[in-house]
């Protein structure tokens, strides 16, 4: 942890001037199960955002894309149980949800982020969302982070909250945020729904930079299943409500600013690769000694996305010829000759493979450490300085379970 | 089927003058389980083989590739249980065996085709492969086809033949092969091991033209798990003993002879795809209406690999969106508002997508036709004329606990 940074509560409402519910308003029919979120700043906030790059996206983000163009917003609209995506009216009801919300928050409907998840192709109805917006809007509440992490949960296990303090220029700064994503989850794409606060002030620029570069190093390192989604973002909104000085170049307080947004972002991260559909343990995959960072990059989602290794991994085995397998189809020029590869988790370190061939090891202290439920697989591929860390999930019982009959 | 071809018995024995065995030598430690399989040919043939792409290759694929430089070879001995991959003593190993079945069938050591499939890392011992030689050539018998699919056979659960007779020149030849295959199986390689035999007369040229073709819309084209392995070979043999005039350029009776190898690469293909570890369903996707082939088979790649589309065919789910999805990230430039998807199946047809957007459909006929066995997933793109068939299989509970736990 950076000095002058710490993990505080509070989620997406760490940050000063923002607040958020989530509420049952009946898209989906299991009553006990919120499906509509809002997030708000009291001030019109810098908008950042990244999407999917599937071609087939969800009508949301489209809307989302033009209501952010002008680099700003001020509200976030989620529902969960239907993606509004392949729906023959998809951009006139996400254009409906953000008229509903901007009306009854009294905020232009082009400062409307909005976005949906869950089911492709059906209809998303505007009926109970029209008839729920004003409960949902007088729930609003600075404790309200909870509320709505839970309501944009799908698959999810569990909701998914992180923030933090920092210091700009000498001035405290919040950025927190939430996220939901268990199973469409992969690489080289925005990937899964996670909505980030903060109350310092930066331009949106700067705060555009901030993101884009973060996500190739934490959400594009996230895989859960090998499918990229059509509906998700990730989106940013900075009111400037900690009146520091405003960030509008590189310097120490951007570099804190990406810090932080990094100390956030990886935590989320962890959080949705470890609740990944079905998943009974977090994979964490630590490249090292590659020529460069996009061989480190590929080298290590290769190793993450191998359902081979994954089921391995549920299965507390440490065949670690799976591992090797994976680093040879990657795609990046390895020399496989000089590999060495260890798994570790709390119950110890084992190294299992050097220079590509097995070595002799402990299977029952092998079995021990992959029996925990965050597990690391370290690879030295001794041919350079650069790294990169991937994050993933075993592949269960579960994930298949969950994902067999998904709509019923 | 085209005129004057037909399916026949045998797999790699149909073809005069070949034999083969398969017998329990020891390798695994199960002593119904047959692990070391020989085919040879009464007389030395022309050889053409394609190889795994995995960086990470066992050391038979070595020792194979330099037997074959000289285009021919007479005998192929295969074990399972063992991969001989990533292990210190693996070239030593792999030039061992070839040695022991040289000398037992009294060929050259260089006229040996050598492969290994199982677990990648221990050393494979050679003792009970010179133990039971003797008595596994003694076995050497036309009608051996079965015991040599049986002993090459991991994970799979049944054995996979086929041969066809056709028409060279007006001289009835016949070429048939015996296939592994059930995890690790992905496309963009040479997977799995595949050992076709033939009586035609073709020179080494035509016969690795022919191979080298068809194993881009055959064996390229099947994924299992999206795992590509370490071992895999296809590799053909040739004897002449037809006596047709020898292929030696294109022409009708190369044509005939693609054609037949095709029937059988594509009979091998469905029985690997059916087979995948712990498959109930063959998915079989074709996509029409493609700008080009290139473009076809990346999408019909890209929806037998979703591991979202695997799972909703395990629960017969018509979950259409699933398969869009995988168009929108398969990396080709589609137009998405263009596709139509529809199952099909012995039970029936099912259109559920036209240009992009969901149609309504009878879930309860659709639940019968994905209840099937043998599914057929079709994309029209109307964009073009080209398309491309790519076979997989649903992702099953038994695929995780089939892999969990391999070694064991």
């Amino acid at each position: 942890m950076v000095t002058g940074m710490e993990f505080v509560k509070g989620g997406v409402c760490a940050a000063k001037g923002f607040k958020a519910a989530g509420i049952h308003c009946g898209i989906r029919k299991n009553k006990t199960k919120k499906d509509l979120a809002l997030i708000v700043s009291e001030k019109r906030a810098a908008a950042a955002c990244v999407y999917t790059r599937n071609l087939v996206k969800g009508a949301p983000i489209g809307v989302t894309r033009a209501h952010v163009a002008d680099g700003y917003a001020q509200a976030i609209v989620c529902n969960s149980g239907i993606a509004n995506t392949c729906a023959a009216d998809g951009m006139e009801t996400a254009n409906g949800m953000c008229n509903i919300a901007a009306q009854a928050l009294g905020i232009a409907q082009e400062d409307i982020v909005v976005a949906s998840t869950g089911v492709i192709g059906p209809s998303l109805p505007l009926t109970p969302i029209r008839a729920h917006i004003g409960e949902l809007a007088a729930a609003l509440s600075p404790s309200g982070s909870e509320d709505a992490a839970e309501a944009i949960m799908t698959t999810d296990t569990v909701k998914k909250e992180a923030a933090v303090s920092f210091q700009a220029d000498g001035v405290e700064c919040r950025i927190g945020g939430i996220a939901k994503g268990s199973g469409m989850i992969h690489p080289n794409m925005a990937t899964m729904l996670v909505f980030v606060t903060t109350d310092c002030a930066i331009s949106q620029e700067m705060l555009q930079r901030a993101l884009s570069r973060d996500v190739v190093d934490s959400f594009n390192m996230v895989s859960i299943d090998g499918d990229t989604s059509t509906n998700d973002m990730v989106a940013v909104l900075a009111n400037g409500m900690a009146e520091n000085p405003k960030i509008t170049e590189e310097g120490p307080a951007y570099t804190a600013f990406c810090q932080a947004l990094a100390a956030v972002t990886r935590s989320l991260c962890r959080m949705l690769a470890a609740d990944g559909e079905g998943a009974t343990k977090l994979l964490d995959c630590t490249v090292s000694g590659a020529p460069d960072t996009a061989t480190a990059k590929t080298a290590a989602k290769s190793v993450i996305c191998s359902s081979l290794v994954k089921t391995a991994m549920f299965g507390a085995d440490a065949n670690w010829g799976r591992v090797l397998c994976a680093l040879g189809y990657c795609g990046a020029p390895l020399d496989v000759n000089k590999i060495d590869v260890s798994f570790k988790s709390a119950a110890g370190e084992v190294a299992v493979c050097k220079n590509g061939a097995g070595i002799p090891f402990d299977e029952d202290s092998a079995k021990k450490i992959l029996s925990e439920d965050d597990i690391q697989i370290l690879i030295d591929l001794h041919s350079g300085d650069a790294g990169a860390q991937a994050w993933g999930c075993d592949l269960t019982y579960d994930y298949v379970k969950i994902n067999g009959d998904y709509r019923t």
